[in-house]
């Protein structure tokens, strides 16, 4: 049995408390945060804290706060054995302080605050400083269904970085197209089926095997029509670029 | 029971010949193409040939060939009642040959040369001169599964144009992910599961409602420190571009 303390009460810190709560091998001691607020609907779950000097002993306490919050938390926390993780991409272990027993626990997912997650779809990103701490964040994660990558802090950055371009960025490309279908008054529902067999293509095969389409061609004809329908500036200077990126990479 | 002609043999000419093929309402009488070659694995399940003006007659002529020869294969067809129809995104159905009752029969969807498609995920964006010739349209569609949606000429170009924002130039970005995640020698699987859901998630709700991450949010220490972790002006002229994008929908 893995005994936790949570702190934080955002999107992920829920997410977690939901599946360790869940999880037969998980025993969630306490859930620290600032306000109580936010603890409100899960305090006959597990007890709850918003006084940073009376935390509970446990195994591992998980800072699940914003980047910005996780030295300053770290360094407030009662002196003991536990093991102490943050959960971000791009802060680096050595935030964390050097009292304790430290590593990284980074599910690198995207979460939404109503929608429930399936831990099965969410690896994790683990780093600790000492590497016998390494089998309990395995277990941790195991317990919940997760399956761990060991990353050091700049391979975390890197991913970290690429999670911006597969889900920020191209959440803003499905923004354009849908821009670009209300224009023309129809559907942005005809695209969703094309939007998911894109994504579940690269599942199996590489990004760079399954390219197709004009820039992919060099199809000048095609890539001059897309540009002349084109009337919003912005949306142009995305196809111009994401077109040359495209040649680029197929040494066209 | 609706019969049909195939002309051509790429890839769409090939996934709806099977398609066509399974369906009980369809009977695929014949299957051109100017070379006989790539018609070879089939032609024990319909009649094939590479002569055009020997084409029997049937309900419907499908081309399923490339742009540039929609024009010159439909002036070449034998006379007759069939409804000629094109299966191009950006091609005016008035580039099909005038003596023919014409049509568009438009699959909006991505199809891999050997995985094999269910037409339940393929919308179809349909169109005729004569609005009489809808209904049978419609009917070959849901032989196959699929939906359909009547749009006319500029909305079926408009579609063509956001489908390679969220095909292509989606695929690229992911491109681009493999190539950050490969620089530090990390696994790019472990993007998999977030690519998915990103793709998943604009299925119920819109790209705008679930937008996150830095750009979103304004956050321009984390903005910087993806910035600075950059050392390809390839990669980061996207990042640019795509974040200002976000901040514009935005309002930052």
């Amino acid at each position: 049995m893995i005994s936790v303390v949570i702190l934080g009460a955002g999107n992920l810190a829920t997410h977690l408390f939901k599946a360790f709560h869940k999880a037969s091998e998980i025993s969630v001691k306490q859930w620290f945060n600032r306000s109580l607020k936010p603890l409100e609907p899960y305090k006959n779950l597990t007890e709850t804290t918003d006084d940073i000097t009376s935390l509970k002993a446990a195994d591992i306490y998980i800072l699940a706060v914003s980047d910005d919050a996780i030295a300053g938390v770290s360094s407030k926390l009662p002196t003991g054995n536990q093991l102490v993780l943050h959960t971000s991409g791009s802060v680096s272990i050595h935030d964390l302080d050097k009292s304790y027993k430290r590593g990284v626990f980074y599910p690198l997912q995207t979460f939404s605050k109503n929608a429930s997650m399936d831990f099965a779809n969410v690896p994790i990103c683990i780093e600790t400083i000492d590497k016998k701490d390494l089998p309990v964040l395995k277990e941790l994660a195991a317990a919940i269904g997760s399956k761990t990558y060991k990353v050091n802090s700049d391979q975390r950055r890197a991913l970290h970085l690429a999670a911006v371009y597969v889900n920020n960025f191209t959440n803003q490309l499905f923004r354009v197209a849908h821009e670009i279908t209300e224009s023309q008054s129809v559907e942005f529902d005809i695209l969703k089926p094309l939007i998911l067999e894109t994504a579940k293509k690269v599942q199996e095969l590489s990004p760079y095997s399954v390219q197709t389409g004009p820039a992919k061609r060099n199809d000048k004809k095609t890539i001059n029509k897309h540009l002349k329908l084109l009337d919003n500036e912005h949306h142009k200077a995305i196809y111009e670029l994401l077109t040359s990126s495209i040649k680029k990479t197929h040494g066209r």
